[in-house]
């Protein structure tokens, strides 16, 4: 029997039962590392992102990335004082959304993208860990707010996805602020649509229709949505997403934002998530729900989790984006395959992290 | 060395890998009953549903249900004979699915339910098991075959998912065949449609909103999507899904037929999903993703994964309805909680199942 130890050890290998590693999860959030998924880290917490994309430092000024800074700072600290103050994760993802959706640096509410058509056409979704219900809206055009609106449709309505004109006639009904459709217009975003129009048109004449997928700016015109997960001192989580969509986006195009499982998912039994991306192929990767998935099934860590479906599974599709994330022990995740994401974290001890670009 | 064997059964046991069983999982199905995955039962197979709800023996006439079961019958054999003669699983649910589009019994294409306002908003989704692309299309009111519009987004655009009046003009662009609205009328929807505004009225008066949901023939009102699912010589898997969504359905709403990973999903890796019931519990629970993830993660056969999914997780929400689903061997389950599901199934030796009532 003195083989035994011998015998375990290459049977353990054999199987795949690696004993627990003590490899750093959150590499890249310093504030919450553990692997440990008993021990909580942080009794509340919130993460937030702004977009994903082809954001370098070579093309942004100082001044740009203050501003961004700020803004996702000023946001997160909304949610944070909520939390902190024995708030529910709900409003906390709500408020920190709306500072974005009414700042016009990211293509969500006020900043919203344009159609080809160029009107703006708003999607959101909002789901509760608790519960597991939630509300979408996809393609609204003058409700200012989108992700209250998401959170209306899940508290006031037996559905969860409404979209079009009917959302904004149950946006009414319910009290909502309605803007005029030109409160989404701005200038920055109108120039991206004519760009993009002159270059399609350029491509058609040249009878090339597939170039404008390997150009980084108009691959950056899928991407600017925003997103918050939180956990709050119940142990309650909530995730929400808002976007403008892909500029030029035609034919009523819906992405993944108001997909509950793509764009947003949340579960108390595991972990929030928000995406950002190429809404197609986080939609076809099932990318929200997959990270709660691996984590319940494979029993594997939010790190582990996010890295495998990001790094493994949507860059094999050719899928670009990120996601941010939480699970129920407050550990954090920011995952993403592009050069950047706007995004920042706070835990219960208010220690801050904002950041722009791939560390 | 001799207690070599005995140490390996222990651990064995010990880190939960326990040797195939020889349980019965496919108890629904005889022709694919097997809990090996590695056995190819089938080397094509097809299954469908034309929806699930409160359908009792008692409630119908005997030319009623031959009327189901003929359409039925109709249906499979048409995919059946593709993938007989080495079509593809795309093909083969396309064609299955219109044969019920066509049809007024089934609430897709043609027996599409009415609305609110009194119209026909229809949606479909598709997804391939071997890209993992798929497509889908909410709110389309004069497209005759909303499953082949969902293809044509798949194979001819950029996108996943097309909504309103956007997928109606790409349909058009497509060249797929457009009908008035009225095509979509018929006198059985609308009397359900008028009778439940009537009870709707009758409630409202009595200051009673919730009743509707607790009685069985609105609670129908939310069923009778058809899909279907196939696995081709190839061993591809395609699933689709359409419908006319929920009678009296408001604001635009959108259920779970159009969102991929709840509705529909496909993964020759594992499974095929189609899913029919009342579409906010089936987007909550991601119903047609977590039949494929819990295979995937937890290594458990086809059978096992739609019953927990059907009876366990949605059955706890307060969710009804059911899918039709089978594996890349050919294994195939039909999973429901309501009283009955019309649905059939064809295997590689032409067996024929057609069902409508739980057994």
């Amino acid at each position: 029997m003195k083989k035994l130890p011998l015998i375990f050890f290459i049977l353990l290998i054999a199987f795949g039962c690696k004993p627990t590693s003590d490899k750093n999860y959150n590499t890249d959030i310093e504030q919450g590392t553990s692997t440990n998924q008993q021990e909580k880290i942080n009794n509340f917490a919130i993460i937030i992102h702004g977009g994903a994309g082809t954001i370098l430092k070579k093309n942004m000024s100082d001044e740009k990335e203050a501003e961004y800074a700020a803004k996702l700072e000023e946001a997160i600290k909304v949610g944070y004082t909520i939390l902190k103050n024995g708030g529910t994760s709900q409003e906390a993802v709500m408020k920190t959304i709306q500072i974005m959706e009414e700042s016009p640096l990211f293509n969500a509410g006020k900043g919203a993208v344009f159609t080809n058509e160029g009107s703006n056409e708003l999607d959101a979704s909002f789901m509760d860990g608790k519960t597991l219900n939630a509300g979408a809206v996809a393609g609204v055009t003058n409700v200012k707010s989108p992700i209250e609106l998401a959170i209306k449709v899940m508290t006031d309505s037996d559905h969860v996805m409404l979209s079009g004109k009917g959302a904004s006639i149950f946006a009414e009904e319910k009290g909502l602020e309605i803007v005029d459709p030109s409160y989404f217009f701005t200038e920055r975003r109108f120039q991206s649509l004519q760009r993009i129009k002159d270059r399609e048109k350029m491509e058609l004449d040249h009878d090339d229709k597939t170039a404008a997928f390997y150009d980084a700016d108009i691959k950056n015109a899928k991407f600017g949505t925003v997103g918050c997960v939180a956990l709050d001192k119940n142990g309650n989580i909530a995730a929400g997403t808002s976007t403008g969509g892909m500029t030029n986006k035609r034919w009523g195009r819906i992405g993944d934002a108001p997909i509950i499982g793509s764009g947003t998912y949340a579960n108390n039994k595991t972990c929030g998530v928000s995406s950002t991306g190429w809404g197609e192929y986080f939609i076809r990767n099932q990318v929200a729900y997959d990270i709660s998935a691996q984590m319940e099934y494979k029993k594997i860590a939010l790190k582990e989790a996010t890295k495998d479906v990001i790094q493994n599974k949507l860059t094999a599709l050719g899928g670009t984006g990120g996601v941010v994330a939480l699970d129920k022990n407050g550990n954090m995740s920011f995952e993403f395959n592009t050069a950047g994401m706007y995004r920042a974290s706070m835990n219960d001890k208010g220690e801050l992290l904002v950041k722009i670009y791939k560390e």
